[in-house]
């Protein structure tokens, strides 16, 4: 059972999922959170940074590395592991998302999309084989497939053909790159807007194809937490029980427990790194903003209850010094620290589905964060 | 012998020293290069960096620490050790050199120097008094004493008029805060200008005052390097044998080794700190500056003679890509390089100068980073 893609859930909790899934660089444990490493460096940490605060898998961005320093030199680096140094797993996204959110001007085709470069306005093309063979090129242990991110406030009509169009491509993907035919696993991504009907076909289609896991993707785009939640619940659990689901670019600590009471089992998002190099701090209490006046001489440090770098050794005091200083070791010390919180919420998740007491757990981050979605998730219990 | 401000030799080469300076926060072999730690950080490393590259001891500036965060937070802080967690010696200087150099509107007086801050244009005034007194709320190690570092071209008479000056603050300074009424020890500075005759006159005047070691200063602000060595090797060896000698400022890897080749036991610069920032990399084969494309798939370590972290772990390749991307960990890997490079040096040459061999290790260096001020050194040597 060593095989690549081997899943196995080892618990479960109403919904939540506590299961194991293993990639060519090893095991993951789920639910597992992902920071980003877009060009192959989660800002500013390092690999042993990564490993102190706990991650077992990073992301990479395929359309950031395929512009720079580009695929074919990283695979002649011997891939993006050998590279940065990561020798844990890595999950490289499609680029789909980028190439809709960063890119200029992009033009949709059957065959594929054409895009601007958001660096010097150079003109590419990503078909779903090429996106393949970018990935491929970066050695990642999980691929995902060339999809559609169908942006809010989309009409129904458009999304429905996009779904289509993200299908054809998902079968595409996954020719172009056949199960077993070497250490890298593929996911496909579940799009449809926000339609629950459109999401059941999507997923319906994309079920036919074999991948070894799914993704929903276009969640987190200018919806409302409510209206995330009415797709999440209604979808999450509809996806292959024996497979990884990955909720794609999400999100915020209730945002992932709420993922996780979905049957969720994969996360990613740049919020606590980004939000670290702003000094927004996610703390046991609630969010902290390292740069106001209150800390200036608080000798605590930032989150008692976290075991950090960050936290062991410094305080509040000296990391808003460091801050509004603007001195780089704070980027560092943030990042550390807010990985940390979102790899203890998973690690602890873990935990709780383990010990069947995981909406206990998820109450307790309610508590301090606020109870988003309040309707649905009432409607999705009753 | 435990005392702070003890100062032993230990060995001997030609001028060169190699002597262990007793502090309140441990014991400072020498030749030693001190990393600057402007505002309580050395810029993109941790204490934990500092330690992993052999730094004994680290700078932090007066004058940046008295205006962010202040020196009576960090006080009540606990003083500048406790504050940016570093427990081994710091010293810090006089705030003269910024006063002269960043500060906008500034005002000589024989009670001080009024001036701009950088950061808001806010008025402020230090006095020898005043300079002791921040000092003694940062709780460094080695306190500097307020000087005026007179700018490269000033004339003879107001260089002669500043070298009398500047003793009678030193001796101000001394007043503030006598020898051994704390745990701190105090250097003064000797100025002068360029004229040999005014160096020796303002070393007499200071060495009637009780320090604990002397500094040169007002070297290194714009002069040619035959310029600097000329000074450096007249005053240098007339500075008191028994005490400890530090070159303000400086410098390059050949003013470091030129200094110590002038009897001089402490050195501190921003060079490696800001030159990591900048990409360019000090390794034993010379200077490197990563962006260049001759790096773009260089699979070697930075230098293979250097046993740094991020030599030891990633390739030219990797850091050039870091640098190029502007990611964050790239001002961290850079900047432990540097240090390491910097203080290999120091220990290096105290290794060379027990070893009776430290002329032949300043070669090695020569050699690659070439031969600066070759007339006055031959002077010296005849």
């Amino acid at each position: 059972m060593n095989q690549p893609g081997t899943f196995t859930l080892r618990a479960t909790d109403g919904q939540a999922r506590r299961a194991s899934l293993v990639t060519a660089h090893g095991v993951i444990e789920t639910p597992v959170f992902m920071p980003v490493g877009t060009v192959g460096s989660v800002k500013a940490v390092s690999p042993e940074d990564l490993k102190a605060v706990g991650a077992q898998i990073i992301l990479g961005n395929t359309y950031h590395l395929y512009l720079r320093p580009g695929d074919e030199l990283v695979a002649r680096m011997g891939g993006l592991h050998r590279f940065a140094r990561w020798d844990r797993p890595i999950l490289t996204d499609s680029g789909g998302f980028q190439v809709f959110s960063l890119s200029g001007l992009r033009k949709i085709t059957e065959q594929g999309v054409e895009f601007q470069s958001h660096l010097d306005g150079s003109r590419h093309f990503f078909s779903p084989e090429k996106v393949v063979s970018i990935q491929k090129n970066l050695g990642s242990d999980i691929m995902m497939v060339l999809d559609e991110c169908v942006a809010w406030g989309q009409d129904r009509d458009y999304t429905a053909k996009s779904l289509e169009l993200t299908t054809r491509w998902a079968r595409r993907s996954r020719e172009a790159y056949p199960r077993g035919s070497g250490g890298q696993i593929m996911f496909g991504i579940v799009q449809g807007g926000f339609h629950e009907d459109l999401r059941e076909e999507s997923l319906a289609q994309l079920s036919e194809i074999d991948f070894e896991g799914f993704a929903v993707g276009g969640l987190s785009v200018g919806e409302s937490p409510e209206e995330m939640r009415r797709q999440l619940y209604h979808i999450g659990p509809k996806l292959p029980a024996h497979k990884p689901r990955y909720l794609m670019g999400v999100g915020a600590p209730m945002d992932i427990l709420d993922g996780i009471m979905a049957g969720i089992d994969m996360f990613d998002c740049v919020l606590p790194t980004r939000n670290a190099r702003n000094g927004t701090l996610y703390t046991s209490q609630g969010k902290v903003n390292i740069k106001r006046a209150e800390y200036r001489e608080d000798e605590r440090p930032l989150d008692s209850n976290c075991n950090c770098y960050t936290c062991r050794t410094f305080s509040r005091a000296y990391l808003r010094h460091l801050y509004v200083t603007r001195e780089l070791l704070s980027y560092r010390l943030n990042t550390i620290h807010n990985l940390a919180f979102f790899l203890d919420l998973a690690a602890g998740a873990r935990k709780a589905i383990e010990d069947g007491r995981f909406m206990a757990f998820r109450q307790q981050y309610a508590d301090v964060y606020g109870e988003p979605g309040k309707q649905e998730m009432e409607a999705q219990q009753s």
